[in-house]
């Protein structure tokens, strides 16, 4: 596939206080003035590359052929964890080789997998501090104008993989795990509609904290405000919500806790 | 008029955390890859339609003829809440039919209101809880690259308008009410610079909470640091300020509290 | 220097609720549409001039050649403060003259300062409350349509200056201050680099809050988590981290407080 980047997309967990998403912005249009630059997320929880993971796997579909995602959660910043450039069949991810590219990659779309080590892409001076700054977003930029991805660094093997939480089935139930709290309390699980193709949506039942939802919904607006519902969300994912309200807050329920779904 | 659009606005209430507003970018450079996006609040409280109608009224006036304004906040997402595109005498609005839109659009300076019904301008999957993506942004890239408006949909007649709660008025005095609350602690009021057309700028007195303000000053900087003071803000609204403070904590006062003007 | 302004970015304490930074954003692209706009941070502290002076200070040289910076930290709007633009050896800065502007421009590097008067550059309507959007934004997007800047008013002689805290020196130590706590609740001091070359960075010892650290660390990641390290940061400067934590909430320390470096 030939790519033609225009766009460049950062996710990050630098908040936007600090200026730190502003300069790397600065270093990629030093480089190439003319690319579009989207801010995906820079409110990861800090050190959080499990949410990070999610948030790009849930948007990468969503962006144009050959976009690059610069993606830096990055707590090993300074150590030997290495730097990657990640070539699927879609798009371009940048960034620590630590487990955040890999859920927008998986085994089968990825076409190759570059160490990034020319210093030649990088800033003149590499902190031990930033690489946002000083190796993603230049690395990125460069690539952006054309630099062939094998120019950045030699081939790796593998990169580091992050798995979901298992998600433990049997005829009669599946049981997964609250993995992220959006915005509005929403309560995301690991469990995904595949999962419950055996069940009869209609008949289903997701337990929940301290609540039993019969049946899943097909919209937030499908019970009355303050009502606790279940549906598939916009990642693919079974989701309990409440209507106009937080689930998370209502129910106490956090990251990690069980969710089990039984034949109604 | 012929609309000639290059800016696309987002208004949303989805925060920056879940990479939602990075998404709804995706997919509007995905269909028109030259268009600039502006941000104008992704952080509008969750669900609350007014705060946005707000902040929406407030900034058309300031991007250039022929802006496409889209604004998603939503509770009704999958009901059969219509989707809407609303054509001024200066701007594209696109939205949820829920009173969204319908400040920045008084009913004069209405051209068209269309029903987007059209799915050749939405994603080719439109899931029930996230039309930001699925229909709005979409159907406003493809407005941005020259579809004729009449193209997305039917014309509707009229659209759901939101009313700002009344002020009461009588020779005496003014009666209105805390609308919004800024990020610096402001207060803003629905009391407009011409309701104040029969007092005294200097005379007047404005009772709010546990104080009264004796004038209007013209700026935050004409009391000292702490200091209740009272003036027009740059929506054109009464607005109660503590200097290099916040109005609302000091007087404990928030969204739905009464103000009053009254002759001093 | 002949400037060939194609980026400008933005800095204020405006947060992104309101829709204040979109507004400027729109009278930009009214008067620019090619321009790119580059947010800075707009999570400044309300009124907090020193902290906005030094996140623009950290990002002026990361940016390319003639990058206009708009910067509105602002408390005195509508007093007598000036409106200045300072044109450095490498970027013009815009912005109320109260000292904001005067870390990223220091005196050797200062070309000229312009007083902002001419109107022609201004919003048609001048607020007393908001000049981001009435005379900041207009003028920059001008001066990047390349309006020479000596168009926008009379030269000026002086700009506020803003000084950091002392580092109080001698043979036996350095003392100086936590000046800015970001994100991570990593803790920035205003002892930099320079400042320590006296000492031997293996065996330098920083004490600050309760705790006392021995050596500077070169990465984040070189102590185990939990664990409170000193190293110098991106900006330059004296910092104290903690892996995977908050130092500033974990030592109890606050911006202004004492940190003593002496040899161990």
């Amino acid at each position: 596939m030939a790519f033609s980047p225009r766009i460049i997309s950062l996710l990050t967990d630098f908040g936007t206080q600090d200026g730190f998403v502003g300069i790397m912005k600065g270093v990629i249009l030093g480089v190439n003035p003319s690319v579009s630059i989207v801010d995906l997320s820079h409110e990861v929880p800090p050190q959080d590359i499990l949410t990070g993971a999610l948030i790009l796997r849930s948007a990468v579909a969503f962006f144009p052929l050959g976009t690059i995602h610069v993606a830096v959660v990055d707590p090993g910043v300074g150590s030997d964890r290495r730097a990657i450039l990640v070539e699927t069949a879609t798009s371009l991810l940048v960034g620590p080789d630590n487990g955040l590219l890999s859920l927008a990659a998986p085994p089968d779309s990825v076409r190759r997998i570059i160490h990034l080590t020319n210093r030649q892409y990088f800033l003149p001076h590499v902190s031990q501090t930033f690489h946002g700054r000083d190796v993603f977003a230049p690395v990125a930029a460069h690539v952006s104008r054309g630099v062939p991805v094998e120019e950045c660094g030699p081939s790796a093997a593998s990169m580091e993989q992050l798995t979901l939480p298992d998600v433990e089935r049997d005829t009669a139930q599946v049981v997964g795990r609250a993995i992220a709290i959006d915005r509005f309390g929403n309560i995301v699980t690991n469990i995904s509609a595949a999962d419950l193709l055996p069940f009869s949506m209609e008949k289903l039942s997701v337990s929940i904290g301290p609540v039993q939802i019969h049946g899943l919904a097909s919209t937030y607006a499908s019970v009355p405000a303050g009502v606790v519902t279940a549906l598939i969300n916009s990642w693919g994912f079974l989701e309990i919500a409440v209507r106009n309200g937080s689930a998370s807050q209502q129910l106490g329920v956090q990251r990690g806790n069980l969710v089990t779904v039984t034949h109604a």
